[in-house]
């Protein structure tokens, strides 16, 4: 049973069980006592800490654990920012950031601090150059992720970092998703990492903080882990942690694995558009994890999508607003102005066996398939009328547009697609089109926080026009002229 | 070889080992995800809280698991104070409680709350009536702990929950050391643990919050265990954690072990007088956990003690200040009024074979005897001067009190033990006493922060007059009177 959703959690290394198995009986007194057994336990962490700093490239007492990935950039981003509160108090972050930047730059800015984004491409990556261009005299923090945790593209955190560097500005790389593959290179002054997506087990983050770096950790005080992660320390967790991280980095192994998991997330890239229709691959080709890929398909509901391709034998994750509680779609996908419906994370476990893969693409065109069926899409076409089924019957209304609204778009159908959640906004849309002139347009009435997102996708996939979004009574107007 | 600090950390119970085993194949996924790995970590994620919650005596829709018990106590001491701030900012904690509620309260009043302290009688026990009268109408918070982490003294935490219910204020109790014992009884409002303690592995705590407690989370919002703990949730831990708590509280065999380690305790409390001349056992006799006793020892260098101890096989710890990196006694000791040196605290795990108890009575009191000798001094008589040995000699200057601080203390000597750390001010005291008439006054200069315990302490024990501090040029001037 294949799991594509390293990019979540990659299961236990073998190597890390056997550490953690070890540590339990070594490592579970508390290495602040002076007896034996708290003596073995700072001998094992001491270890750890050395291994795992080598492993990110800076010294062992730059580094601490924390409980988490999380707490690591929680822990980061407050203590960075409250070490130069004197220079300034903006934050600086991409707009791609993990949501542990995301909740850690709000809580900033509820603190009274300001909190600035850096723009992504469509493919999902920051250009150096707007660092270098956003970094104002009060900017007392920069924070870039290595690589994209939703789409894996590689960020320019060597060049972002130098700028940040020549600017006086220290640089925070969440390296979540990319150290199981190699050390961050360059001037970065913070690091944050998380154990359980390495192989090693979850309850353990790592935060760096190089030399040099102004910093002053936040929350109240303890005197565990240099007073930047507070609590008893998880020795055989830390252990296991670094044990797998080590053996990731000490043989050539995972250079090897990393070109082969590229060789298969380039056969889903390329294959994909071929087997799938309507279907958009998102990130950046090239500057990318190993070992992830993700899509987005027209007219699929995510959650439906997941739930078919769970019974199916594969588990993956999906950024669509319908497999969320918040019932909003993620941010990466938003920033980078890719569809969001029908979207799909693939990310390989070390390890992945290539039949997996292959069975994965014969899978997966009939499971699209089937879900718009469902829908009332067939194939690529355009979408037809719903089938008769009245639970998945679209209750969209088609009406032509009440004589209040004519002023501004006189000659268009207006689409009530109110409190019907993505994909149906887009599938009524893409139904519609077709009963308006060349020139026309067709406006849909929607609530649902994707519709903002994705109708403009869909005018780009469709070569239609996306005029833009008006205010409406509930939810928004979004208004598109036919093109084509 | 005995590990008798079971307060510090618990070996893994072998049940908690079992089900860690068992969870690091089942419950490394994300439990946030649809399919079947994280459906089967939601499973096991509930259950786990189900159990937990049942052990602690709340609904399982009221316990959040987080990465220490420490933790739990900073969330839960915000999270409460936060929650009422429009009634008050007034955080109400007893003298004696650990550091993370300190430190928890030292963030309040570094944000502008205020805080209060509860004072505690010599066996370190708070009086319920001492709460009642304590609650101040902008009071937000009252924290106590339900036993002593040092002296096993043990709270009136159900008399305390009734009158802060009385008064509408929440009772945080930080069950740390008791809960292996057995649930904490009354009408607590929030409660703090830490599996470590009771045999469950690092990386788990526990924060319950009562229905009807006003709760507000505070730092980075986090969608994870109900938005009270930040990052991915520890599983395999938390499984363990749960899996050991279980154990302890379904057979009749926590009981049973509770009765046999309270007379083992008993052994100790009885016989140590006995054995060990100058000895001082505290903590409250009768209200105290099953497996916790704490004594200090008169001219007794801590730190040589527990080395000697720990080379004798026997792991122990110590709230001296000559143990501790901060070079100041520990608060708790300090609070009730008893010598701080020369401390140890025993407690014992689990399953201690009463032989061990039986040899560390035979062991303790050549120990105690031999560190004794090496300070200079000889059995249970006052102390004589030191031998020869230069390292270990007493320096401290003995001599005529000068002119200028006549008036104050006519007919007295000063002893200057400036420089000079625990137990040498205590032992120069006791040595220079003899030299002045009953009725005169030996005065000792000394900015050992243990002095200013460790000095009236010693009054006590030795029926002598603390007639008070003065302020001196360099440390401080501590005045004792001879009566005897």
């Amino acid at each position: 049973m294949p799991y594509f959703d390293a990019a979540s959690a990659a299961p236990l290394h073998p190597v890390a069980r056997e550490a953690l198995l070890a540590s339990l009986d070594e490592g579970w007194a508390d290495p602040a006592r002076l007896y034996r057994e708290g003596r073995r336990g700072r001998l094992l962490l001491d270890a750890a800490r050395e291994a795992a700093a080598e492993a990110v490239g800076c010294r062992p007492d730059e580094l601490v654990f924390t409980p988490s990935g999380t707490q690591a950039v929680h822990t980061g981003v407050a203590g960075a920012l409250a070490g130069r509160r004197r220079t300034g108090r903006r934050l600086l972050h991409s707009a791609v950031e993990h949501s542990s930047v995301l909740h850690a730059a709000e809580a900033h800015a509820a603190a009274g601090g300001t909190v600035a984004e850096l723009a992504v491409d469509r493919t999902g990556r920051v250009a150096a150059g707007d660092v270098a261009a956003a970094l104002t005299p009060d900017t007392a923090l920069v924070a870039l992720q290595s690589a994209n945790h939703e789409v894996g593209t590689e960020q320019p955190v060597e060049e972002a970092a130098e700028l940040c560097q020549e600017a006086g500005v220290p640089l925070l790389v969440d390296a979540a998703q990319s150290l199981a593959w190699g050390p961050v290179p360059g001037a970065w002054s913070l690091l944050a990492a998380s154990a359980h997506k390495w192989g090693g087990p979850p309850g353990v983050g790592l935060l760096a903080v190089r030399k040099g770096t102004r910093f002053a950790p936040q929350g109240p005080r303890d005197e565990r882990e240099s007073g930047r992660s507070a609590g008893f320390e998880n020795i055989p967790a830390v252990v296991a942690a670094a044990a797998a991280l080590r053996a990731l980095r000490s043989g050539p192994g995972t250079d090897t694995e990393a070109a082969r998991l590229r060789e298969l997330v380039e056969r889903i890239r390329t294959r994909l558009p071929e087997l799938v229709p309507d279907v958009e691959v998102v990130g950046d080709p090239v500057h990318r994890l190993p070992h992830l890929v993700t899509f987005s398909c027209l007219y699929v509901d995510g959650e439906t999508l997941l739930h078919e391709l769970d019974r199916a034998g594969f588990s993956v994750s999906s950024g669509s607003s319908c497999t969320s509680s918040t019932l909003t779609p993620s941010h990466v996908l938003r920033a980078m102005g890719v569809l969001s419906e029908g979207n799909v994370r693939v990310s390989l476990p070390y390890g992945t066996a290539e039949a997996d893969v292959e069975r994965f693409l014969e899978v997966l065109p009939g499971v699209v398939r089937s879900v718009r069926e469902r829908l009332g899409v067939v194939g690529a076409e355009a979408p037809v009328a719903a089938p008769g089924s009245a639970p998945r019957e679209a209750s969209a209304a088609v009406a032509e547009e009440p004589a209040g609204a004519a002023a501004e778009e006189p000659e268009g159908v207006v689409v009530d697609a109110l409190g019907r959640r993505c994909p149906i906004p887009v599938i009524e849309l893409a139904k519609t089109i077709g009963q308006v002139p060349v020139g026309g347009t067709v406006t849909v009435l929607s609530d649902d926080e994707a519709a903002r997102q994705d109708i403009p996708a869909w005018c780009g996939m469709r070569d239609q026009e996306y005029v833009g979004e008006r205010a409406a009574e509930r939810g928004a107007a979004y208004v598109v002229r036919r093109r084509v």
